[in-house]
């Protein structure tokens, strides 16, 4: 085995980490696509990583951004595996991609990045961070409020302005450093809301409790019916978890004065944003939702310790079956929604396909 | 959506489960091989999930299992993917692939099987009972205890006979259950010592502690050096960390109370066991290895505790560049070992290919 010491990886060691140079966003979807563009329009240095249709479009004619006021194309490097990336020193992964493909991607980062690389985690689920300190030492969490859709190869669209959204992060598990200040800066620098956090987690599980509704929303949402009730039943089964477990979160208040009147959704092309992220992922037909890391979250918990969790369950199991299946958002009514969860609740069977 | 009734997954209900009626073993290498073999041999129903040319060796000349004292072929059932079995009430799955395909694994059984289904994991490390309870409501851990090899398509080792080895087993995260108690019966019924015992994850941590040291045998075995020196800093820092964390596992001495005389490993065709699992990943080229379950473990739990694993961390590095590169086992001196991991000690860098 070669012992040259040139090019080499730091083992996690203490070391101060270089100040950030480029941005490499892995998942150039909704969240990732803008935060890229954004960044890139700001003046960061920023390669993006996407696949298929999305990856040749961006390559052939740029990532085009939509926005309530205006579009824009632009020309930003695009690689498909982080293999094709010439790593380097004040290199920083943003991970953007659904949570059911992070594993897949931290294996193919840890192949080629080093492992002191800053790994910044800019997805909705609370399991992402501990995947990412698996292989990385230097994880940071980011708290994701900002309303994105991509449903079309080659263009995202970001429904607020001025502020396309708030970006809140810290140090995994917990703390603040440097690193987390630059890159609450840069996200500031690209019409962000952004602070560094020392105890980020508690926003994600905040956030958590509002994901938790995306499965529903795909399922069940755009047909003009209230979804509400079963949200609110997919909700109280989240906090009596969270209460169980004793992990704390942030308030509803403390959210709300958080965001304020910063994020600001409006038309865009003269169309209101359609759904969830989840709701997308049935509409682009995927094949895969990012249930298992949401409703699932609140599903494992409470199998832990002990919490019926029916109606995440049935939500979740409902959500995969879709996405396996191709099924186009909306296809549930809340009343059949209903009716399994109480033929579930009673120790009955759900269909399968 | 239908709604049909049939052919339905319970949704984790607290119903009883149905019986066992058949083990589906994901994963029939060295140690999946010889387990679904010798629950085969003893009469149970079995199906395997096998891959490449293992796959097609099995289905074309059976299972060969060679031990001490004989050798068997076996004509058992083998499948490459889930969704080739009819999964019906009375299955239970054995998860017996490395941890490194513990993800994508459960994702295709919780695509296919009912989401009770019991999930047995009879692999190392501590992550892949908790990645299992995020999609089947019934899981269990199994400690395991058993000297087996896979290095020839088609054919796996058992060393030790008439005891094939041990397979302490428990519902996860604690208790025991009538499943638990059917398990290791049909286990007993098929050469192996098997108890189910209410707090399992304290063996599979002290089987922890024993498998760090897997990565530097794969690395540095074979080569007639003394590997005990650093396999002894590795567990100086697997205890620190358990220690620090407040994790309890099961003492030395009772695991050697345990093991008792029964585990006999002696040479199997003139030849005695060259490996461990880590060792027999890089001889048969696979392309990856477990050390991120192994001595990642170590690494992630000092990561969150903040306790130093510079050793853990190193054999992880070196074990999964290994892997990547098709290295041979044995191809790093102890000295080289020592020598890298007191550079990477002093805060410089690791050799990268």
């Amino acid at each position: 085995m070669a012992l040259d010491q040139s090019e080499s990886p730091a083992v996690g060691s203490p070391a101060p980490l270089p100040d950030i140079r480029r941005f490499v966003v892995y998942g150039a979807g909704a969240i990732g696509g803008v935060l890229g563009a954004r960044l890139f329009a700001a003046g960061h240095d920023v390669v993006l990583i996407a696949r298929g249709e999305h990856l040749a479009a961006i390559r052939a004619d740029g990532l085009r951004v939509d926005s309530p006021d205006d579009s824009q194309t632009l020309r930003i490097p695009a690689v498909e595996h982080p293999s094709e990336i010439d790593w380097r020193p004040g290199d920083v992964a943003l991970l953007a991609m659904k949570s059911t493909g992070t594993e897949e991607a931290l294996r193919a980062l840890a192949a080629v990045a080093d492992p002191g690389t800053p790994i910044v985690v800019v997805q909705n689920g609370v399991a992402n961070e501990l995947a990412a300190l698996r292989h990385f030492a230097n994880v940071y969490g980011v708290h994701v409020r900002f309303p994105a859709t991509h449903l079309t190869p080659g263009v995202v669209e970001a429904q607020s302005a001025p502020v396309t959204g708030i970006l809140d992060l810290g140090r995994y598990p917990d703390g603040v450093d440097d690193i987390a200040e630059q890159v609450a800066a840069a996200f500031r620098s690209a019409t962000f809301l952004s602070e560094a956090r020392p105890d980020i987690m508690r926003g994600k599980y905040t956030k958590l409790l509002g994901n938790i509704g995306n499965a529903v929303d795909a399922l069940c949402g755009g047909r003009g019916e209230d979804i509400s009730p079963v949200n609110k039943l997919i909700r109280e089964e989240g906090r009596a978890v969270l209460e169980a477990v004793g992990i704390s979160y942030l308030s509803f208040d403390d959210d709300r004065e958080r965001r304020g009147e910063a994020i600001r959704t409006r038309p865009v092309n003269g169309k209101a944003r359609t759904g969830s992220s989840s709701w997308q992922s049935l509409a682009r037909a995927t094949g895969s939702i990012e249930a298992d890391h949401l409703n699932g979250e609140i599903v494992l918990l409470g199998r832990i310790h002990g919490v019926p969790t029916p109606a995440n369950e049935l939500a979740r199991h409902l959500a995969n079956r879709a996405a396996r299946e191709g099924t186009p958002p909306g296809s549930l009514s809340v009343a059949e929604f209903l009716a399994l969860l109480s033929k579930a609740g009673s120790g009955a069977v759900l269909p399968t396909a």
